[in-house]
């Protein structure tokens, strides 16, 4: 059986939507185990950061348009992602978690999540399918399901820990080359770029968590 | 000793700069391989192309802003690029390397090249440093260097390889996860999406391209 496997992006670039690095690591990932990817990303906008000079710059652009660059085109609109079309459900960091698909960068434990992305959240887990979550994406799992008090990492970072323990999450610490599993919950999560320091960390940390999602399945 | 490797981007998305996946696991493989990348791009405007609908919006930005989504910030502007301070070049491909990076893409045989990239890629040839170039980017090769007949690849498409040889080069057809190497002229080329057909075929060419331009060194 092929895994059909959903990813939602954030847009692209780790300032303002997803990490690039993460992304790829995580459709590499997939495409390795011979999995049925869909990518998805909201249609709405969002604002944009200089990478290079780190600075917002006041112009708007749209999540679905720009994590097309990272899809090379092959991304759907996130109202199309159903948990009855999908056996996992992906999801990789950058600043555009927590800015675009939830207000956790600015508002933390009293973050909003994106209502569509949280329905097809709940909707995946109540189906007893697995979800991956890598880098910052736990805390979209946090405002989803902290309520089922899910094992999650985001590496060592104590601040964010403990928001996402808050909100009812169950914090485990975690190098970037491995992953945290809550097998009952069928969350797996990995540091990523929280911890980095460098693409070949990330990409095997990455490596593990999507396998382990799969198997899950 | 640690190889330094110069990486040249041409902005963020295959339509209208770098292959996002190609210069992800371009990095990857550099920095599995122990090397000390620095990554460049021109301080140069481009037009964008949305890609979602595959259409040119109108709009321009940057290439050295919008390759810092991929390089995380950590990106020169090409004229930083010297020869004498890197062992080796890679060049991944995407539209960006024959719009941004030269005009192939619009004046074929009669393209202009980068000027800065141009002396940067004969100051390493002269100096016997290994070129490593990825899908497209052969063409910036056969623009600077097609003089001294390079053997090289950009997979089977028989109208791009026919243009490369009317540059000078000699075109040998190469599957995606293989690679071509000039051993004399020290050029190593894998097709990537100019073949296809997914990630994790482009992954592989890549890092066999990538590991035999190292050992060129």
């Amino acid at each position: 059986m092929v895994p059909r496997v959903g990813v939602v992006l954030s847009g692209c670039g780790y300032l303002d939507g997803s990490e690039i690095h993460e992304s790829v690591c995580t459709l590499l990932a997939l495409d390795r185990a011979g999995a049925a990817t869909r990518i998805f990303a909201p249609d709405v906008e969002f604002d944009v950061v200089d990478h290079l000079s780190g600075e917002a710059t006041g112009e708007k652009r749209n999540v679905l348009v720009e994590a097309a660059r990272i899809a090379r085109g092959a991304v759907e609109e996130l109202g199309a992602a159903k948990a009855e079309d999908l056996d996992a459900l992906i999801l990789p960091g950058g600043f555009g978690a927590a800015k675009n698909l939830s207000t956790f960068a600015t508002e933390g434990v009293q973050a909003s999540i994106h209502e569509g992305l949280s329905a097809l959240m709940r909707d995946m887990h109540a189906a007893g399918k697995p979800i991956g979550a890598i880098c910052i994406a736990p805390a979209l799992v946090a405002l989803a399901l902290g309520g089922d008090h899910p094992v999650l990492t985001v590496g060592n970072d104590a601040g964010t820990a403990s928001a996402l323990e808050e909100l009812g999450c169950r914090h485990q610490d975690c190098p970037v080359q491995a992953f945290v599993v809550d097998r009952e919950q069928k969350i797996v999560t990995t540091p990523a770029y929280m911890l980095g320091p460098s693409i070949a960390h990330v990409q095997e940390g990455i490596d593990k968590c999507v396998q382990e999602t799969l198997k899950l399945i």
